[in-house]
């Protein structure tokens, strides 16, 4: 039984990093898109999307198969939980990802402002996320910590992109400052992105420790 | 047995009409708290989110048992896919009334600009979704026909909204335009909540005539 229990929690683990993979790469096409102002890219993202929703799915009904059939308990059913709520957040970054995609669906192609930042936002978000899933994956206690003092980073980041925009629409309102806010907004999403990475790694800190930190909402 | 299955149509309709009563109830939160500035209200709307998640998985184990149970046909099945639709539509409109939230909890109380405007955009969305889930409920396309016309208002008032932000901007950098820019996501999220409700009514035009058009991301 223990055998079989083990083997489960193997292919959870696989879903989990494949779900992970999805996500990261939603959030690089999206990036690419926004930097080529390619809308074949910007679509793949929100296709990307739905099999993210699809992969969220299949790992909730492997999770309550496992509780409900083993019922597991202490560290093995904490990381059946994190794994739960993890899938969750999961789920959010494939929707801020399409969000993204449809920013750069429906808008002109930009005039390129504080693009660069932008994608770096875009790249820390993206191994965030990759970091965290492994954290849990590896149960690497340090690596998830690392997650969530990346997310200072994204944070300043977004920060010093939004004083950019601010300044740039001071200067030439109209047609190019609607662009900018298309940016800000392509900002805000990564943003929020990176908070969501940051929720999965205090679900890995708490599926080793059993302590929880107030997740961001 | 025909009978038993009228019933649990009967009950997913309830349980639908529930989950947009409280997408309602949260925008209208959200709406409130931005105008009041309360973070009690605010705190409300990521409490009724978790409350549309749960409603969103027991309305999909309904119609997955629906659909299992009853193998039904026609415009039965086109009823309970629109619904299974329609919640993944909802579950989005809680999550953005969340981030509404979360950008009245997180940053200063607003000077006010243009506030009058997103109010009225919250108040259009919301009765949007209400709109929605009644012509699912009533079979009404009429009324679906009319949410999807609404879409364009509020549209229209988001440009409004951004323009005079833009505006406001231009004229005052540094500290407000950092507030400005934080009504202009508010507003983003209410028009991304329009666009929800516009794929509800959508899918409703779905079950009663069997036609979908593409809907929006």
């Amino acid at each position: 039984m223990r055998n079989r229990f083990d083997q489960q929690l193997e292919l959870l683990n696989e879903q989990l990093t494949r779900m992970g993979e999805l996500c990261e790469v939603a959030i690089g096409k999206a990036t690419t898109a926004l930097k080529e102002g390619s809308m074949e890219q910007a679509q793949k993202v929100i296709e990307a999307d739905e099999e993210i929703d699809q992969a969220e799915t299949d790992i909730e009904r492997l999770c309550l198969k496992l509780l409900l059939q083993q019922q597991p308990v202490a560290r093995d059913l904490r990381q059946i939980s994190a794994a739960l709520k993890m899938i969750t957040d999961m789920e959010r970054i494939g929707d801020q990802a399409s969000d993204i995609a449809e920013i750069i669906i429906t808008e002109e192609k930009s005039e390129a402002q504080d693009i660069p930042k932008i994608i770096k936002m875009s790249e820390a978000a993206g191994k965030m996320v990759r970091d965290s899933v492994n954290a849990y994956v590896e149960k690497d206690l340090e690596l998830s910590r690392k997650v969530i003092q990346d997310d200072d980073v994204v944070d300043e980041l977004f920060e010093e992109v939004k004083t950019t925009l601010i300044g740039f629409i001071a200067e030439n309102k109209g047609a190019q400052g609607v662009e900018a806010i298309d940016l800000i907004m392509v900002a805000k999403y990564l943003e929020r992105i990176a908070d969501h990475a940051t929720n999965i790694a205090e679900w890995v800190e708490f599926s080793i420790t059993g302590i929880h930190n107030a997740s961001v909402v």
